[in-house]
């Protein structure tokens, strides 16, 4: 089996429905640009209030991916 | 533009439903007494668990509210 | 009132729709071979990706549960 | 069964005799003001030290207690 | 020596100028409202940048100050 | 001299009358069915609150005991 | 209001003069060659010391910035 | 495919040797009596010191292994 | 007013009886070899075990005291 | 002296040998398409087990590296 | 080029006037009986206030310095 | 058995060869000046890069030694 080398990089989704909601978009962003996805890391959920209600979901991530071809 | 101050305090909100039921009724419970929230930030989720399952999320948030009229 | 000891064991529940259907998982699993299950503690949430696409949230949960019956 | 909210507030207890008599202390204080006091976490001890022996012990806690009436 | 209870407030102070200034604007908005401030920690320094330079300093401050009278 | 290797385990002891009384109750839970408990480390520390006043301080320990016989 | 993506980099000012200019100089490299820069958060700050002397600070930064176009 | 549980145990391998070392007597340990391991994660690194240089380093691992079958 | 400078060092006290105990014991040692001693800050508590019950309590603390004489 | 800017990229190696090799592996790929890599900082030590052993090691680092020609 | 072996003090100074000159105060008295100063990390910054005003800046320092001749 | 009182200290050791060996140099460098080191706890691990490939292992440890002779 291969020893890959995987690149890290944070990323903040927002929705106004879900959690999970900006959790998709971010990576769905991520996958427009990179290959080879792999996992992701919730770092921080915070979010907007307007008018007394939460407007927003802000979650920040960290998303995994694989670098080029394997080592060996 | 004028240079707001904050106050942050820190609010339990529990659902028997989600996370973001959680949420929004801590915030709710916020914009009840105060004005001007601007957002939270997740602490904490934890919960209750009865009989084997959840019974409640319990979801520990900062909230961020503007303090009276600008410094200038 | 008694002065229970609990123990709390660190589990993780993966789920392909949220992160709260991976929470009940993960609790849900405890449940079949332990007794009075009381709280759980999110510690982490991260997840893996298919096609540039979540493919699962993994939900990791400290479970807190009673021992034994109380020392008075 | 309702669902409540809590606020948790940040206080620091003092006492030369030991820590447990400046966590009450401080919880003592808050119940001059507060109702419904519910739960307490001890966030950071430390102290002062006067003629080379410990003069005070200063215990910071998180103290949570239920807002207003249930949610439902 | 007497034994004071005091409380931990979370503020955010901002400023086009200096960390130091966002300090001391948070500082002076809880003087205007509360006595016997006695300390501050910073917890978070970030800010805004618009049109590629940093537009405001946001410093994020608890505020320690002395409640009522010692308990002796 | 030989090479152990030991396990960790999570343990909340709970007491109305001390810390060192919450932590010595859970340690003697675990020596009911573990044998080789060579140390603890507090973990956290809070407790419950009734009538505006401490009712129980719970702390959360890590113990490690020591596993079957040295690898060599 | 449009459900925007960000991107969060880790970069490192440093200046002989004071903390703010570095941070001012992470933003401008920042600047040069990024669009839409939106807010830092200070990670980390640190220093060379030359002849017992502060020689220069070294400011951590995340910057945050909005990527693409909105997702709807 | 199907959505596992995981269960997450701590432990600590010593070995006079190396680090590596240290994490794989922890490995076959838990491998003796535990099926399914799937990944560890490092916790802690430290080691006991004897005449002035390292005689163990205890390398302390959250281990993660497979539950029963699948949840479907 | 004059501007002090102050050290910390790390210093860990154990005591059979109490983690007060510990704590003073760790404090007096300091004082026995360095003068202003002003205040502490506890960084751990751990203790060792032995037939199953708590043998010593052992208590990282920082203790902090000023040097020489102020700068102005 | 000039005042650089540098970035910090999070990169994960694997190494089915040891820790310094998955690290070397994770640099030397960074160094495949980045220029001035200056230093790396071990974030996280984890790694995949199989058949009871281990069976690589993953290293995750945040590496820093000089940008562009100094601001003077 | 050879081996070093570094020391790290934590050291804290104050100052009236910014955090910049607390550092530089705190960094010149190491500097006064330790030779080969290094680096510094700032590990907290915070501050007294008196007449709800900052009074003074403190900030504690790690400052790491060089011991004796290379290992080789 | 008597109560001992520790201190604490932190040291750096590098190694162009391991982590292993930059833990060992700090060590035998804390002996030389100090008895009764007891055990090490990495602190935190990083390196030098040159050309592109490790140049240095840095490894910062906390070095427990014990103090004088038991208080009884």
């Amino acid at each position: 089996m291969a020893e890959h080398v995987y690149k890290k990089i944070e990323i903040v989704g927002s929705s106004r429905d879900s959690i999970e909601d900006a959790i998709n978009r971010a990576v769905a962003t991520c996958g427009e640009s990179l290959e080879h996805l792999d996992w992701f890391e919730v770092i921080e959920t915070r979010g907007s209030i307007e008018n007394g209600a939460v407007a927003h979901y802000q979650v920040t991530l960290k998303v995994g991916f694989r670098l080029g071809k394997p080592a060996s």
